[in-house]
C-alpha cells in the first residue's frame, strides 16, 4: 500500500495542519476539533464529525452557512466525547447546540454521552441521527453517509435564519427522514493507520450497496457497464422515493476520476428521464468519501422549494458547491 | 482494470453529456468542443483544450472569467485542427481569440494548423505554450501541466478587462515565463480507452517527475515519508524559483484523497518556512489531473499582486477555487 503520508500516527493531526494552512477561517482546538475562528454571536451552532478519511467531510464544511464545529477521530474511528464537549462548549452562544450525528454505534454513543455532560453544564444539546444508507433494511441500522451533506447545509441555512433550537431539530429531521443514498464500489479502501484494505475483492467485481468505511453491503457482482450500475442502484432508491421530482447527489468515495463521475451523471439522468422523473438540482463531486476508494454513491431527495434554497444559499466552504 | 464507463468507445462524449447535464452555462459544439451557452459580446476569446483524461481541466474552466472554449480530445489525443478551428470560430467577438496550448507536439501542430487556417478566415488568433514542467531540462522540450490552470485564470482576467489580444498575448507570456511545476505518481493512470496502465511500477515505488498522462520522468526511487517527498520536489523547484514569496498550487492526479493532499500541504508549508519562504496563497485540490492517477504536483508562481488579484478574481468555475 502505497500512500502520501509521515507517519501512520500523524495521520489525522498531519492532515489538519494542512486544512488550516490553506482555509484561514477556521482553527483547530482540543487537538482534533475544527471550528470557525470567528465564532458565530447569535442562532443554533451545529457540531458534527466522526471518524477521518471521509474528506471534505466534515472539518471541509465548517464555514459560514455549514458546521460550526467539527469533531474529527481517527481514520474511520468516532471521537471521544470529551473532543465532542469540547466543541459543544466552544461553539455555544446561549441558543444551544444541534449534533448531527451519522448513525454508527460508537458516534452516537460518545456524542450522546457528550450530550449529557453539556446538559449537566447547563448547554441546550439536542441531536438528530442521519441513516440515509438504504444497503441495509432494517431503518434502526441503517448508517448515515452521503446525505449527511445536505443535513448540514441544510441545518446551516436553518440555523443562519435564526431558527430556534427545537424547531431547527425537528426540521431539519424532517429531511434527514426524506434523503436515501445507496452506494457502489471498485476498490477498498486503503486504510493508512492500519496498512489494510477495507475488504478483498477480485479484479472484475464490484460491491453493491457499499458502507463509507468500505463495510459489505447488498452483492458483490460483476463489474457491468454503468448504465446497468446505474440502474441496480435507481432500482434500490425507487422502492423508497417515489417522487417524480428529485434532488440528487452522486458523490464520488474518493479515488473515482471526475471524468467517471460525469459519466455516471449522465447516465443516472438519462434513467430517470426514461422514467419521467425531473431532476431539479444535481450535486456531483467528493462529498462524502471512503479514503481512495474507487466508486460513487446515488442520494435522492424529494424536490422541496425550502430544502433546494437552503442547499443553494451561499457557504464560504469551498467544497459544497 | 475496472471503470465507471459504459463503451470505451463513449467515454468522451458520455463525460460531455455528463458535464452539460450539471453545468447549465455550457454547451457542447462541433461533437467535443465545449463553449459557454452566453456567448461574449467584447473582449478577446479564450480557447484551450488537449487530451481529455484531465478532468476538470479544461471542459470545466469554460466559465465566466475563464476559458470561452475548451476544445476537447479522446483520452490523452491530441483534437483536431477542424475542431479547434470551429472553437475559434464560435468564439470569435471580432476582437480576436487567445490559444492556450500546453506543449505538446500533436496539441501545438493542430492549434497551430488551426490558427492558420482562422487567419484565412481573417480571424485575428494568437497561441501561447504552457512548459512549466521542469522535470524535464531542456525548456523547449518542457510539457504543459498543472501551471496551465493559473494561465487560464490570468487569461481569463485580463480578457474580462477587455485587454486588446497582442497585450494579452504578451502578458499572459509573462506569466507562463514564471510558472514551475513538478509532479510525482505512485500509481499510474488505468486508460480506460486502451483497457493499460500508463507504466508498470513496483509496490514500493514512485515516480518522480512524472507527466500528466503517466510519461516517465526524472527518478524511480522508493517510496518516502511525505516530507522528504517535498524536499525533493521543492530541491527542483528552487534551482528555478529563488523568490521568497510564492503562489502554491498542490493538484492532485485524480486519485489522490483529499486527506493526502493536505498533508502534502503542511509539509510543503513547513518546509517553505523553514527555507524563509512566504506563501501568499494556496491552491489545493484536483486542477488538472492524469485520469485515476495517484500523485500530485506541486506549483510555484513567484508572487505578484496583479496575477494574484486575478487568480482571486471571481469565475463562475465551481473548479477553480
Amino acid at each position: 500500500m502505497k500512500k502520501l503520508i509521515q507517519e501512520k500516527t500523524d495521520f489525522l493531526q498531519d492532515m489538519l495542519d494542512g486544512l488550516t494552512i490553506t482555509n484561514p477561517n477556521v482553527e483547530v482546538i482540543a487537538e482534533t476539533v475544527v471550528v470557525r475562528k470567528q465564532k458565530k454571536s447569535s442562532g443554533v451552532a451545529l457540531v458534527s464529525g466522526g471518524g477521518s478519511g471521509h474528506e471534505p467531510a466534515h472539518a471541509g464544511y465548517v464555514a459560514e452557512g455549514m458546521l460550526d464545529a467539527a469533531v474529527c477521530g481517527e481514520v474511520f474511528t468516532s471521537p471521544t466525547p470529551d473532543k465532542v464537549l469540547a466543541a459543544i462548549k466552544a461553539v455555544d452562544n446561549g441558543e444551544g447546540v444541534l449534533l448531527i450525528v451519522k448513525n454508527y454505534a460508537g458516534d452516537v454513543m460518545n456524542f450522546e454521552m457528550a450530550k449529557e455532560m453539556a446538559a449537566m453544564e447547563d448547554i441546550q444539546v439536542e441531536m438528530v441521527i442521519v441513516r440515509d444508507d438504504i444497503a441495509i433494511d432494517d431503518v434502526e441500522k441503517r448508517r448515515g453517509v452521503a446525505g449527511t451533506v445536505f443535513v448540514h447545509k441544510y441545518a446551516g441555512y436553518l440555523a443562519e435564519l435564526g431558527k430556534p433550537l427545537a424547531e431547527l431539530k425537528d426540521d431539519v429531521q424532517g429531511l434527514i427522514d426524506q434523503i436515501r443514498t445507496i452506494g457502489m464500489a471498485l476498490t477498498p479502501p486503503a486504510v493508512p493507520t492500519t496498512g489494510k484494505y477495507g475488504f478483498d475483492i477480485e479484479d472484475d467485481e464490484m460491491e453493491i450497496g457499499i458502507g463509507i468505511h468500505g463495510e459489505r453491503g447488498l452483492a458483490r457482482v460483476p463489474v457491468e457497464p454503468v448504465s446497468q450500475i446505474v440502474e441496480r442502484l435507481i432500482q434500490q432508491l425507487r422502492t423508497e422515493v417515489k417522487d417524480d421530482q428529485l434532488i440528487v447527489m452522486i458523490n464520488g468515495m474518493g479515488g473515482t476520476p471526475l471524468s467517471e463521475l460525469q459519466i455516471v451523471t449522465k447516465y443516472v439522468g438519462a434513467h430517470l428521464e426514461k422514467e419521467g422523473k425531473t431532476v431539479k438540482s444535481w450535486f456531483v463531486g467528493d462529498y462524502m468519501t471512503a479514503l481512495d476508494m474507487q466508486g460513487f454513491s446515488l442520494t435522492f431527495v424529494p424536490y422541496d422549494e425550502r430544502v433546494l434554497a437552503a442547499l443553494h444559499a451561499p457557504t464560504t466552504s469551498r467544497f459544497f458547491n
